[in-house]
């Protein structure tokens, strides 16, 4: 039988639509199983200020569809010193909270891998994080939310780009990863798709541009952040310079993106993550992460979480897909 | 090398969020491969009476992100007999038309099959519906925009129960299968759901509402049109009976789960399955549902598709969930 | 000056969109004014039941696109009684809260009259209902919201009657008024509206529906609840028994039309009549309704405000404009 | 009798939602009077080049939802010439359409009115631009619309802004008019609001925020582009000099704001202006503007409704319940 009494709940990093409904589900998988469930407020920063509160079923009423974290997250350089863990450890035992769940992306389990194996306190953490590039779970919290957000803004501007016989390159979150620009570029229709992990440079772009259909007049290219292009600034200016006569905007999409209620798949993800999350520790797992492959829970060791998941392997099958459907 | 040179395609049954993107990806992949492309207006109705258009890249310009279906859909008892079968099939030889993508769920794939059998005739299905009880793939075409759209309903509803303390009863669609209660259920954090596949009954339903959580004012509880106890008013009407003082509400969604703006989700999925269809086709495939799982795409004989999936499996996780989240 | 010091607020009636941001207004006027300020819960229930909380500027923090009501609202059957009222004002008296701000509708509106009579209490009222039947003022707070929820449900229905060609009956929230209907049925381009304020009975209907355009396979008729024809079904049922080869469908939008974040309207009036509330009880105004006419700030007495404003004036200019619109 | 036969319509500048419900409006009641109506592509730009299509009721079928302008829109130098205006003339004499309704904003009536002097030709304008800031109307079609879409967008941002304590500075559309920031920055809870009307420097928002509550860690300024602080960025680079510890972070919203859904105000009022149009031309009005002014229709000749409305007369009033809001 576990020695679990109270797990302590965070969330860290960048916040994600769907991080509320995985609080929600920790904290009632908690009491399901009699156990006291604390919140930690500001991800690590509130670990080493001891920012700590008692929450029950109450406490996480009427959340599920809310944006963002109502447990606060910030930076904490503090804790990537040994000191600061410190601190933190000291707080958790002096606070009675044995086991902590973590909700986040990469630098959130960097940390709490190293936290565990310090201190070897049980530590399980939840991929909170809209970039869905990490290793061990088909997708992370907010991803599915984040796609359905920038395919609704782009929905918007192929209004415009259609009324005017516009081209339009559009930014997308995305600094690693292509997987944002990829899927909601598919979502869109968009005409191409520059990202990371493929090498489509503007020259080949523009040859994409000039062998295309010629009734086409409106044009959607999708832009991650990340892409080595330079942007979506960068790949307009090119654009204009090759086409001078063409009607050419760019919009970077930019903050929306993290925020807004979660879809339903990001909610029931969230659900199924947290209670996992609770009943892991009490079967005595640590060090891992939680994830859903091939609709199944799996539990990834941390150390193999973080390791980014780039689009290359599937890019060559979408990027297919964006040429077929441009047509 | 395939002899097939022109295909046919049509959607059948209820329309489902997606469609148009599937149809659109159907055009596109066949004018990748050189192929000429046919709408049938109607369904199968449209084939027995020969309504055929053709289509370029342009037909399908702007509608990846509309619900509903541009090429219309219908019943049509005549394809039910041999008659309207042998007009259907001498309709298509006379227009070159040597194969089929038809978009629907169970009645249409069963009427495909049969064709199919019948006449030697090369025809893919691809699963439009929002119930998602096909076998062979793990989503179907607007089942992910259907529990979106029901989530946001119950959102609305969840203000006005929130403000009033009160009970509502809400009931969605699913005449044979609980698989869009399930999910939309945990995705608005309902205190139960009621599905054909489990046995729930009214009883089971009041004595979880009498050991509940007391603080708990306001509750949802969300019924699949199919279950056995009967629908949303005679579960209202029994718990009003129950609960005389309590303030119950019914509210039936109703034909908003249809329609919609397809979710990025979807619009992905349709996409894919338009495509794999028409490379399906060339590449020999006949009498199959194209189909997702575990992320990959696979084909199913129809006979073994139209068997419909119930959450008989999957439901205890389901319900188990529900119970914890609701604590 | 006034001797104001301490104002109420409560919420009463059906709930509304906006009436969160109104409760919010309110609060921060009132600070503005330094005065304190008390939240009632529940409405005229609170009132009886001495159910008060202090609030700041805080407790109505990051509410201003909620719907429903943070201080909840219920029937209250005491509050029609002497004793009741008696009550209430003993409590308001002992908590030291000398003005009420009440926010809902005629139901609301009337005992606010009677309290502020027999006691000589200043009350000011807010017009918070989505049925816009309110004297004195061009809008009610969630009017606005309401309508544009209809439109996107309808929006979504059309998608399907668009593809199977069918008629819908929609009907709308409305039991004394056509103005949701009228407005919304405009907005969603309705072949027909019917209310309780116009005799359009259900053979006019059919006579429309016989003399229209031909090419027009889908058709949407918006019915109010109140409606003398009876509401959908009975429509309905007319139709079906005329048309009986038509493909007809019925559906009753109900409960989602209170709820849902209130649009950017609806969050301006509840903004500025909140505001327009707390400083006309500090210029001495009592047992009136804040409203707005032609874009300016009115008082108008309860007594006149609760006569219910019925669509027959302005009905002939919208029912001519569905008319014209549905050619 | 008018001895008008056959109107001609157009949109003609930037596009802004709702137009698709004007062009239906204008078409469907020139059906009514019996009247045969032309579309004119791309606006001036089609009037010189005789791109002239028939319209008819079914031209306009389901797109009153939709945003954009099925008639597309572009900018015509040679409209500006009096060669070109020559040949428009020319060409709407030889199809014989003898009168127009533009659809557009001042740049669209600057030209209106030159032309109908120059030749003596019925024109009507329709306001449909998402400033507000014409002279003769309450509202502009497409106003409503992007107000909600920045409310809504910046909901989302206030997500990530609760969760991390920062503070956001957005950057909305308008570049001589501050009305989108003024009613979106209210409907947002802005801490404050920065437009071109009103002289409210960085110093003046640096003592704004110094003096604000202090237990409020989230905040959002809206900043209209045209301001002349600078727009978003330079703001945000002189309040991260003062405010060095906090998280700063800017976002522009873009092209978004002026697609989408139109709003169901702005289709109602796109409906109202339509049938308005055609009937005023029939009745012998021309060189005028369509408005709405407490809720009447106006017609307001060109010369002055291309005046622009500015805020300065309306902006103390709003600045002010800015400033109580956000106690």
């Amino acid at each position: 039988m576990s020695s679990i009494k109270n797990i302590g709940v965070l969330t860290s990093g960048g916040d994600s639509p769907g991080m509320n409904a995985a609080i929600r589900a920790v904290v009632r998988a908690s009491i399901y199983h009699n156990l006291k469930v604390t919140g930690i407020l500001r991800g690590y920063e509130g670990l080493i200020q001891a920012d700590f509160i008692p929450m029950d079923g109450q406490s996480v009423a009427n959340i599920i569809q809310r944006g963002g974290t109502i447990l606060k997250t910030a930076r904490c350089d503090a804790f990537r010193t040994k000191e600061g863990r410190e601190l933190a450890h000291k707080n958790l035992v002096e606070s009675d909270i044995d086991a902590l769940v973590v909700i986040g992306g990469d630098g959130t389990f960097t940390g709490a891998d190293l936290f565990s194996s310090e201190f070897d306190f049980p530590i399980i953490g939840l991929p909170g994080t809209i970039d869905n590039d990490l290793a061990g779970t088909d997708f992370t919290i907010g991803y599915d939310t984040a796609i359905n957000t920038v395919v609704n803004a782009v929905d918007k501007i192929r209004d415009t780009a259609e009324s005017h016989d516009r081209l339009f390159i559009v930014e997308v979150m995305g600094r690693d990863s292509g997987l944002i620009a990829l899927r909601s570029g598919i979502g869109v229709g968009a005409e191409a798709i520059m990202i990371p992990e493929a090498k489509m440079g503007v020259d080949d772009l523009i040859c994409r541009l000039e062998t295309g259909r010629k009734d086409k007049a409106s044009k959607i290219i999708i832009v991650a952040e990340g892409d080595e292009a330079g942007g979506a600034y960068v790949v307009g200016e090119a654009l204009k310079e090759k086409f001078p006569k063409s009607d050419i905007r760019i919009s970077v999409l930019g903050h929306i993106q993290r925020g807004g209620k979660p879809s339903c798949m990001d909610r029931v993800l969230a659900s199924r993550f947290g209670v996992a999350a609770v009943e892991g520790l009490l079967a005595g797992k640590t060090d891992v992460m939680v994830g859903q492959i091939n609709r199944e829970i799996v539990f990834t060791p941390f150390s193999q979480s973080i390791k980014h998941i780039d689009a290359k392997a599937i890019s060559p099958t979408w990027l297919r897909l964006v040429e077929i459907l441009s047509l």
